[in-house]
């Protein structure tokens, strides 16, 4: 397309393709019309989501595979019913585009009383402005083009959501300038010579340390320092341990990889490892409550090296404007590399929770249990797959699990805004076409956002396979108190793939219907939707734990109350 | 319970019990666990919806009928998806009280890494003050009981949505005071003399006024005027119509009623009746889009007496502080009746669009089309049936329909958010258990929200029958442009039942199988679900006519380019 044909929509979308915007998601409606008709016209593809929540959480999941996400919707009754789902993304730093198709410009000075509209024009954006690093009204085509960059350059260097609002009128206009390709704004670079005094304060230290550890966390991920992190990690020999939040930043059969921390639940050798080591280096981590096992991480901040993206902390001192790049750079350079056999580690593959390195023998008429679940999965899931875990017992077991080689963790560990992941294997399957994206998730979560399970099938995302735990209710809230506002309506959920029109279904009740169905996955050739029954009782200890934290952080144990669900005596977990 | 037992939650349930509060509508989550033990012990009953969005529908529903809806949902992600449900109460002027539970007060200051959380624990809050007229976050129990009192006020006074937000710790705090009853704030008083010169004016006009009209609008029925209305009407004589957003204010078959009113879309002798009126009295409406055929309505400002909830307009001149209620009861006093016959009356009973009037005889095998299936509708709607229309084809079709004796009509005429009338019937279900709830809602919007039907068959709301139109796509969008961001994953709706455990369901294509299915729904006993098949392009000139306002309003008309849908030449309507 010429630079005469450059008008204020064209110029977006050209702008998005540039920063890796392959697919939008979206919902219509008349005021967005007219952007999602130059959508149809641009080589980025239209996904339609059945409701707006849904597209968020889509562009959220597609961000965390391919850098960036985008969803568009209508005006206020469509951006407001997927501001939590945006919502997730500031929370988790994920770069996602929320553009509105909004009203035309003379309307919002006038406030015409035109459906969808609040009175005040600007509502959606003074909200939008509270979850976004960088928002705007493109109001004139003068300076269209310029707020455009300066709103994806704060998407792409900070790693969170914007707003862009698209007046009907605006769209069209003009851009009277050559279109110049976009570039993604470079890492932000360092005060050379704080990097250096962090660096050499952080090498004294190693050199006295006996047993260092690394702790890779979701910065990593977010700001694609896998590389760097791969780099430093098998130069220095050092063991490492993820957190949740960033759980596969490499594969787990890292032959340094010693497993899951999280606090007071981690196994007891990751958890002693950790805790009594003697050089922690955290890279950019977040420490909430789901990722410290209820804030019970202890780790000893004496000797403790906090690098997070902007900044160094050793102890209790802070190296400002040392980025996390620069300083992995420097401290690679100049480590000194230990030999494995003198640092106690244990890998992972072989001791964590639920791994293949135990094989397992199903037992054909047997119930299923959410832990035998896990130990079969772990040997199920095919290498490279990109397995999602909804908020909730899926979570808490998943985590636990280890992944296959070039496997990826997606769950929502920090916001846990349940139903996410419906929307988000959405966001997966089509930016990873060529990966098998397995999601784990619960009955309760799933009623929240079922219906875009249809739109898996209506895109073709023979890439999927659902494990729908169907254990009867919302069993993260029956642990913390087991009241009825937990139940839900019972539903026949692998009935519905009759009613979306497509996949292949399954319902198991035991461990030898479970083979069966896992066996036909591998034929399919379409998405499979696997309903796996279990005892509402039945979830991880991890999941326990969590729900005493809930509980007691809420003032909810009530001495005589009624308290948390519990196995009933003499289960067999 | 005594006062000793009064903490600030069971404070906040008695103040809603008081105020008409039956059922408060949400999703659980663990910071709202401890309101929700609260309202288990209370005479208020907990409904658990499947997602929170659905939740503030059903409380906006509820508190059509009841006056006042209640929902409560977790911090951040439970009232983020809730949002636009509560903006819709917004625009539409509904009092509905949202309650969320909240991380515990000291976390507010501290900044907790919790879930949920988005780093300033007030984001929720600031989000939610653009679309309440009041709000607080309940941190201490000092002023709880207060600000409780407050907030209330401000909903049932201005009725509107307010926000409550309850901290895990404050909700068991003990308030240091006898109870006592809530009362519901009487009406404001306007300035006497004021009311005195307004209706003098008033009587001046239609002294002269040879055909005068009546325009009820949507604040007689928010603010429970509507038997001050009968009133004022039936002792004037005077013919009245209405507009979308007050249709049904009295019972459409009143002899004064002569029809809907929406400016160039009204029945010829609508449109002369009102717009060549020499004198026109509007209470309290709202001149929005959907309202006025897209603008095109045509009250002659110099003839119109325009009487809104706080002031009353007469030509170009304003008396402030008069309120509604006092302008109509002074009115009415000094009104002199007029005989009917010298008025111009065709009553709409016999001449709308669709009515009972003229006989309905099916032709088993003639495919569906939604002009006769809504001339079918007028007569099998029974009496008092309470009607609600999803926005899109069905909304301009049925309120182009005839509501039977004692019936009620909602749509989200305003707002206009699509999926809303999901949530919204399972509100009116519960609040009027004694009729039958009738939905009309298109397949797009159908997906939006759809998980709620089983909540209504949870509940056992068996007064609930919804017609499902198929016509295979948004075909208000359709009508707009018809490009294919308005296709949608062709369901088998009918088969939902089966998923959702419960209720009638029947599939219909040919007018036949309309019949039978509407005769099985009078001993069905159940929920009915009808699914009705009818062609993409088939809907009202009404929305055809919104098609192009909207087409023109956001500039989409493109010479040579894709238009709208239109029905295929030759083709039966």
């Amino acid at each position: 397309m010429g630079s005469t044909d450059l008008c204020v929509g064209v110029y977006l979308l050209k702008r998005l393709k540039d920063a890796g915007v392959d697919h939008i998601f979206g919902v219509p409606g008349d005021f967005v019309l007219g952007f999602f008709n130059q959508i149809l016209q641009s080589d980025i593809k239209f996904v339609g989501t059945c409701n707006e929540l849904n597209a968020a959480y889509a562009a959220d999941g597609y961000a965390r595979v391919k850098g960036i996400g985008c969803l568009s919707t209508t005006y206020c009754v469509g951006e407001l019913s997927a501001i939590n789902g945006v919502a997730g993304a500031w929370a988790e730093d994920l770069p996602i585009v929320k553009i509105t198709g909004a009203p035309a410009t003379h309307h919002y000075s006038r406030k015409t009383m035109l459906h969808h509209t609040l009175g005040d024009y600007h509502i959606p954006q003074r909200m939008f402005e509270k979850i976004t690093v960088a928002h705007t009204v493109l109001m004139n085509e003068e300076t269209a083009a310029a707020e455009i960059d300066r709103v994806l350059s704060a998407c792409l260097t900070r790693k969170k959501p914007v707003y862009i609002a698209l007046p009907a009128d605006v769209i069209k206009k003009p851009i009277k300038q050559t279109y110049i390709p976009y570039t993604i704004p470079p890492l932000q670079k360092s005060d050379p010579t704080a990097v250096q005094e962090a660096v050499v304060e952080s090498l004294t230290i190693l050199q006295r340390s006996k047993k260092p550890i690394l702790l890779p966390g979701i910065e990593i991920c977010r700001y694609g320092l896998r590389d760097k992190f791969r780099t430093l990690l098998e130069k220095s020999g050092f063991p490492y341990s993820t957190m949740m939040l960033a759980k596969t930043v490499l594969d787990e059969d890292h032959p340094q990889f010693i497993g899951l921390y999280q606090g007071a639940k981690s196994r007891p050798y990751v958890k002693d490892r950790v805790e009594k080591s003697d050089c922690i280096i955290v890279f950019g981590e977040k420490m909430t409550d789901f990722n410290t096992g209820g804030f019970t991480a202890s780790l000893n901040e004496f000797v403790t090296i906090n690098a997070s993206v902007n900044e160094v902390q050793i102890s209790h001192h802070v190296y400002p404007d040392v980025y996390l790049w620069d300083y992995m750079d420097a401290l690679t350079m100049h480590l000194v590399t230990r030999d494995a056999k003198d640092l106690d580690i244990h890998p992972a593959s072989l001791g964590c929770t639920h791994t293949r390195a135990t094989k397992f023998e199903p037992k054909p008429d047997k119930e299923i249990r959410m832990g035998r679940f896990f130990d079969r999965m772990s040997s199920f899931l095919p290498e490279g797959t990109i397995v999602i875990a909804e908020t909730g017992a899926s979570l808490f077991s998943a985590a636990e699990t280890l992944m296959p080689k070039g496997g990826r963790f997606v769950g929502q560990t920090f916001y846990g805004s349940i139903g996410y992941t419906v929307g988000a294997t959405l966001g997966l399957a089509l930016a990873a076409p060529d990966k098998t994206v397995v999601l784990f998730i619960g009955d309760g979560s799933f009623q929240v956002t079922v219906q875009d399970v249809s739109t898996m099938l209506r895109y073709g995302c023979k890439n999927v396979i659902i494990f729908l735990v169907n254990n009867d209710g919302y069993t993260i809230e029956r642990v913390i108190v087991d009241h009825a506002y937990n139940d839900i309506q019972p539903w026949k959920y692998y009935k519905l793939c009759e009613v979306f029109g497509g996949g292949f279904a399954a319902d198991c009740w035991t461990e030898g219907q479970l083979e069966d169905a896992l066996a036909k996955t591998k034929t399919a050739n379409d998405l499979c939707f696997i309903e796996v029954h279990m005892p509402r009782w039945d979830c991880s200890d991890s999941l326990r734990a969590a729900g005493e934290a809930m509980a007691k952080n809420n003032s909810l144990l009530e001495p005589g109350g009624v308290g948390p669900l519990k196995p009933p005596e003499g289960a067999e977990l």
